[in-house]
């Protein structure tokens, strides 16, 4: 890779993010099933701002202030929540407009640990086109940032870095010398033929069902849906055209 | 995965070893580019005794004792030691019968942070067919940890572990439902055919090359030249023989 070019990196799990950590570069986080799904379908149906809090307590908090708040724990929609974690909760009529709070482990960890870098997107296949436009467009470094499942690596995320990945170094200003990156596109370019089929492996996809909750997975895996990206900003995200 | 099967799981960082501790499981740690080839290629050669440590300054102390000593650092032998830390060093004439301390900062780590394990085995593609037969015939949970590049994922590490989960999934007393085993088998299927040019994608093997090492790369790829396993007793390595 020549030293001029543009960085494209993928970091697993998000205890390896120290080793990764590039303030000037973009980061795009990861958690394909559901939290970053459906936090770009909100955007796509008109919410104005989301605050990703880490715990219930925090969710329940903000209820009790007045927001709207999404909270579940294995699937249950907690009692003092407005709605569950799927992407299906967020329906137009119900938030256009308005602020929510989003109950999630993984995927508040992962953003808020990348706050420090140049810009932290949310991303997945329902806004993967605009996202790799967005970046070539700015050219910056790309770290992607896969939440993983409880600090562990997963396919399901790892697979859409491979797509991003791919997609950005269709740029010849963007290289990769990260072993994570050419792992990641290469399981991805044996997937993408029949990615519903390979997601059939992976562990999530097993808990979702387990617990019927399954229901989502093709929709989360549906590429160029919006051009909406939720951008963080301070401790909250926005749509990106709000920034 | 029934119940009842035996594990096999993939750690593909040191980091994330917590998440996957098993006491129970027998541990196969890697790190194929170069320490853990050449700890099995010193045992081929007869060493009765290898001692891992993480530090320069432990194994100075060691030379200090009068053990003899593998230490070098970005591929330039330390001034104190008797050898650098390639296979290629661990001739037979040099080190049968001897106890030789192994300087190794990834290696060392992963070797002990496994140590409450059922056992802990030094694996590379020198001894894969022996390291399956012991694993099946022991019937236990097989956990391989991959010592990856400063805390990051490695290509050369994970298309062993797809390599020697593979080997151990043909008995079908044991099965998988990690995804990290899965992409490891995955990535091993795509590259096996011709493992040399796959490997050629490494930021290692760049490495390597850099520093002039990299004539060690083909064989530590090379299949079953060996049935010897080192072993982990206390804080040394000795034949699995001499148990």
């Amino acid at each position: 890779m020549k030293a001029d070019k543009r960085k494209v990196e993928v970091c697993l799990t998000p205890s390896v993010f120290p080793e990764f950590r590039n303030d000037d570069a973009i980061v795009v986080v990861v958690d394909i099933l559901r939290a970053t799904s459906a936090i770009i379908t909100a955007f796509m149906h008109g919410v104005r701002k989301i605050i990703p809090v880490a715990t219930l307590g925090e969710a329940k908090d903000y209820k009790d202030r007045g927001y709207l708040v999404a909270a579940e724990r294995d699937g249950i929609v907690r009692d003092f929540a407005d709605f569950g974690n799927s992407p299906y909760n967020f329906r137009e009529e119900m938030i256009r407009n308005r602020e929510i709070v989003y109950s999630t482990t993984n995927g508040t960890q992962c953003i808020m640990m990348a706050r420090n870098s140049y810009r932290v997107l949310v991303g997945g296949y329902l806004n993967l086109r605009a996202l790799g436009d967005f970046i070539t467009a700015e050219q910056r470094d790309l770290l992607i940032l896969c939440a993983g499942w409880k600090n562990k690596f997963n396919l399901e995320d790892t697979l859409f870095a491979g797509a991003l990945a791919e997609t950005v170094l269709h740029d010849h200003n963007y290289g990769t010398i990260c072993d994570s990156a050419i792992a990641s596109i290469d399981l991805w370019k044996l997937a993408r033929a029949d990615l519903m089929q390979y997601i059939e492996k992976a562990a999530q996809r097993h808990r979702l069902k387990k617990n019927g909750l399954d229901d989502v997975i093709e929709y989360c895996h549906t590429r160029d849906l919006t051009a909406v990206i939720p951008v963080l900003k301070e401790n909250y995200l926005i749509n990106i055209k709000d920034l």
